[in-house]
């Protein structure tokens, strides 16, 4: 293994068993320590955010890139309040549950612990730097971060000012490590850390979750895209249908929890679609429809099969005509990404069968997919919206940060 | 992809709803069926067994493993009994907890449901076909299994005996599948199957463990190996500390939660360590000790660097003097496989630091490290124990086959 890469990994694990026993107290000091430090240095920040910006710029960087690499005042301010929001939830870890005594007399339950080192590897976002760290540290974890080079010199900026302060507060600066070397190799290596780095967390597109996926030794928590349906069904409230299919396709059409399809009942199309086409395309929604929603639909495109697998993050939307609830479940559970998914309807064992049947991490009846994220859910954080089924479901809070160890107090047993 | 493996993993799916919705009542009345089904085809089982028995001898195959391969009836009635036992068990699934109202009156909650298709690879030992597909149907998944060349004919004829029963029970056959092509390149091209498998559990070495982590895409829990330590503080009862140690060393060696290692404190070492190496020596137990334990214990060897990091899995214990309970919780921290580890105490605040420090699926104040295991915590049932941190850490129950979904009831809810 890379020298560089083998000295970080040491620094982390020698730095594990500080942070595991770090109190809550002195974590929310820190951290709150730590919001202080970003607005004061806040000068420092946006001169080294000023090179990347101007590297990026350079390098023809499409103006939505640059605008989420830039660092202001009150960006850097946004970035504190969110450390001060974390400092100011609940701290997971220490909890013991389950706690019962075996016929043998042994006392054995389960402690809520850090995962150990987290390895996060992410995109050119600063704000993720600083926001990774607030997560891991509240939950005493460890925390090593590969961030793009589009970032670089922002990311080590911000780090830089996270370890001066942990050193200010007499807490070991390794519980945060940047990785300078931006490089492939040094990602792929980054990937295979086994010894040193407990769980690895991609935070980023579609192609970074994929690579990570595809490379990793390390455990992975996949944070994934959302191909998002809403199914209306032929007892659905339409005008609810329609408020909710146009809150969870145009409030906020880049994110994962967006609509992307919409499958309405047969018998509720005529009466739907013309009015929330209509609706649609006043906002500059463009429809694939197929067949029988095209009949119905002026200024509509024909859907191709490749739509229904599709994450737009646009202004985009495809919708297709069903005949049961058995159809519309079958469509998405073939299609979707097991992200967020909703039925509308007013049929108390569709609403049940829907719930029971679609593979999501959220399932909803009568409610915008836009929901699925933590704040929503009341988690106060969010390290990301896991689309797998091992460890974490859904939206992750500080609870997907932590695992468990079994304790067992004994007085002398032997296993017969 | 392979067309067999295609048209398994296809089938897998198509096979994960009715599996998903199967009543607890037909799963257990299944499971007892294939019970019965397994005893009344005992002598077709063991005509084919003969095959993989014959193959083996002709291949040199050790004793030690021509003996786990081999299948009598009494064995048979084993699995059978294994089958009734997981009927018998709690249905995890289904249970939905921590229902709350969100401020805008959604109500969110988390349902525990099956994971869906579940891989498992593993060696030589038919007896966890039948077990494997015991805990996977229990909690409503589908099961692709790839089981060793040696055991090919057991395999198949297991697998045969469990489908011809879920067809006459009416229960897709496909809830079970045996890959029968038991090539490398198989099992690397299954490895990848990310479409249709949702976890990997390798069962068997640790070479095979290795195998799956490095290179498998799907998610793996990885069920590992143990270097288990005990610890003997200053203050331990010391008759106490040698009867766990015999125990935790040769109640079984052979089995991942033996002893590997014992750390002494030095102020005990001398009253311990004579009368402790005779007890294990009249066992056969060669003793590895540093310097210091040497210097007490006639007739051992000197340990080596290598000796700290072993799982021997024989009659073999490396003994080393420590000065401190922090010396003993570096050094398992440094050398241990994050599984079982213990320390013989009566210094409250040696325990508590111990449980608090030590980096372990289980960690034991004054019992046997020989206690971690599914049946012994009370699960009923046991997949394996987990050595990773992510979803399931320690003796893995039917709780760790299965995941949660959130479950979103709403009235018409948009994000505002």
């Amino acid at each position: 293994m890379n020298e560089m890469l083998n000295r970080l990994g040491m620094n982390a694990k020698a730095a594990e068993t500080e942070m595991r026993n770090l109190s809550t107290n002195k974590k929310n000091e820190v951290l709150l320590a730590v919001a202080d430090k970003l607005v004061k240095d806040a000068q420092t920040l946006i001169n080294a955010n000023r090179l990347d910006v101007e590297t990026g710029k350079r390098n023809h960087m499409p103006e939505g890139l640059i605008d989420r690499l830039l660092l202001t005042e009150s960006r850097i301010e946004g970035m504190a309040e969110g450390l001060r929001q974390v400092a100011a939830l609940d701290d997971p870890v220490g909890e013991v549950t389950g706690m019962k005594k075996r016929p043998n007399g042994l006392l054995i339950g389960q402690k809520r612990v850090p995962l150990g080192v987290i390895g996060i590897i992410y995109e050119a976002r600063p704000n993720v730097t600083a926001d990774a760290f607030a997560l891991c540290f509240k939950t005493g974890n460890v925390v090593i971060l590969k961030g793009g080079s589009d970032a670089i010199h922002s990311n080590e900026a911000i780090v830089n000012c996270i370890r001066e302060t942990l050193n200010e507060q007499g807490v070991t600066e390794d519980a945060i490590q940047l990785i300078s070397d931006t490089s492939r190799e040094t990602a792929a290596e980054f990937m295979k850390m086994n010894q040193y780095v407990d769980v690895l967390i991609p935070r980023g597109g579609r192609g970074l979750i994929k690579a990570v996926v595809e490379q990793s030794t390390i455990p992975v928590i996949e944070t994934g895209t959302g191909n998002c349906h809403i199914y209306v069904d032929e007892t659905a409230d339409l005008e609810m249908a329609a408020d909710i299919i146009m809150n969870a396709k145009t409030q906020r059409v880049g994110v994962c929890n967006a609509c992307e399809s919409v499958l309405v009942h047969k018998d509720v199309k005529d009466a739907l679609l013309p009015v929330l086409a209509k609706r649609l395309q006043e906002k500059h929604v463009e429809i694939r429809a197929d067949e029988a929603a095209y009949a119905l639909i002026p200024g509509a495109v024909h859907a191709t099969e490749e739509d229904w697998g599709k994450e737009y993050l646009d202004y985009i939307l495809s919708i297709k005509v069903v005949s049961s609830v058995e159809e519309a479940i079958a469509h998405i559970n073939k299609y979707n990404t097991k992200h967020s998914e909703a039925i509308i309807t007013n049929n108390y064992e569709h609403s049940q069968k829907f719930l029971d049947e679609v593979d999501a991490a959220a399932v909803y009846v009568n409610a915008s997919t836009r929901f699925t994220d933590g704040f929503e859910f009341g988690f106060g954080a969010e390290i990301g919206i896991s689309t797998q089924k091992l460890h974490a479901r859904g939206p992750m809070g500080l609870l997907a940060l932590t695992t468990t160890k079994y304790i067992i107090y004994g007085n002398g047993q032997v296993r017969p």
